[in-house]
């Protein structure tokens, strides 16, 4: 963190260097990133990702949606970017990114927003992904359950603050749980630790990664943790 | 660039690694930045950058406005952020950044903005901070001239497509010229090198370093520059 001399951010385990939270999902039919914060340039170059064929938002704090516009070369490429978020994520997009969706730049290369509002389950090539709407403070934001075949691969929960027994219901079984687990102590809007894995313990998935993790919570913290259950760090990949 | 196999993207000369342009001023009294693009908390941490005073924006494209969240830590140690900004960049960034200057989120440690619209010379400390305004294709946005007791230390025009002989005239003879050279060809909306050198030899500066420096221009072009003209680099620093 900014800032900051604690030893997480003096740490030289490079799993406890974290950028924004997000995801890269590819399949056999196409690929697409869930939000698109400030660092979405750099993720993509370190990662070489040369394909993106749809942006899909969880909800439109800064952390999630100030990298939008990296997506242009993208969208360059295919000729449109397929953008994904609820009426309200999308009100935000189109406020922030005027430019982008009222088409203001006409030189070639520039962002061009194809939106779709979600408001329910819809499909990327032969993947379903269903909102999860689950609440993040105040406010409400989704998380998505990725499934193929009517097999649960992934469910996707970066930001929340509680878990309703609907969506636990809904995700029971998956994969692979990936969840806000912030750090030890509680927090208005994040999940801790503790109420991640007591998440977890009513969705029964196969692993659980923690996510969006903050400098409170180091790396080696993972060793504290049940054996199936994981702190993601940048760069992770999971094959499934 | 992202999805770019050219020579520059691929060179192991970690000068032709660029993040969006962006500079940290210190002075005796206080420092600012000028920008905050999408890069600006990967730039605080990797300059470990403890202070910062004030933000000073040259205008609102995505490159130099998505970080400005980020100063949210600088804005909580002093308990606001001073912005400084023309009239319509400061819409633009109210627009974008409505949370905060609206005041939305209660919790510590978020960004305060405080708002001061650039209309002529201002002073940060004992630094005179003169605005610049330069055409940059079909909009008009603010360069800047630094001076001190009279003296021209640097003018930053990060974007330009042209640099009138008013605004030349304003900052002739200063110690440091940083301008626009996007690449060796024409571009609708920044200086090519050989219209930032036709500036600097009209302003005759010191010493000019070129930024906002696309994929298509190498460090190495440097070689073929006049001997007190340079690129400039990520985490360059001068001392005047």
């Amino acid at each position: 963190m900014i800032g900051c001399d604690c030893a997480v951010c003096h740490s030289t385990d490079p799993r406890d260097s974290r950028l924004r939270a997000s995801i890269h999902v590819a399949t056999p039919e196409c690929s697409w990133i869930v939000d698109a914060g400030a660092d979405l340039r750099t993720q993509v170059l370190r990662e070489n990702i040369r394909e993106i064929d749809a942006v899909v938002f969880t909800h439109s704090h800064t952390d999630h949606i100030m990298g939008f516009d990296d997506l242009r070369r993208f969208s360059s490429f295919r000729g449109g970017m397929p953008v994904y978020a609820s009426s309200a994520t999308m009100k935000d997009l189109k406020r922030v990114f005027e430019f982008a969706f009222e088409g203001l730049n006409p030189f070639p290369g520039y962002l061009r927003p194809e939106p779709h509002l979600v408001t329910g389950p819809f499909d990327l090539g032969g993947t379903r992904l269903t909102p999860l709407p689950v609440p993040h403070g105040n406010s409400e934001v989704y998380g998505y359950l990725f499934s193929r075949g009517g097999k649960k691969y992934v469910a996707y929960l970066s930001d929340c603050s509680g878990v309703p027994d609907k969506i636990a219901n809904a995700i029971k079984g998956v994969q692979v749980l990936v969840i806000d687990a912030l750090r030890s102590l509680p927090h208005p809007t994040h999940l801790s630790v503790d109420q991640a894995l007591e998440v977890a313990s009513r969705v029964e998935p196969g692993r659980t990664f923690f996510t969006h993790i903050s400098h409170e919570l180091p790396q080696t913290f993972e060793a504290n943790l049940p054996s199936n259950t994981f702190i993601a760090y940048d760069g992770l990949k999971l094959e499934l």
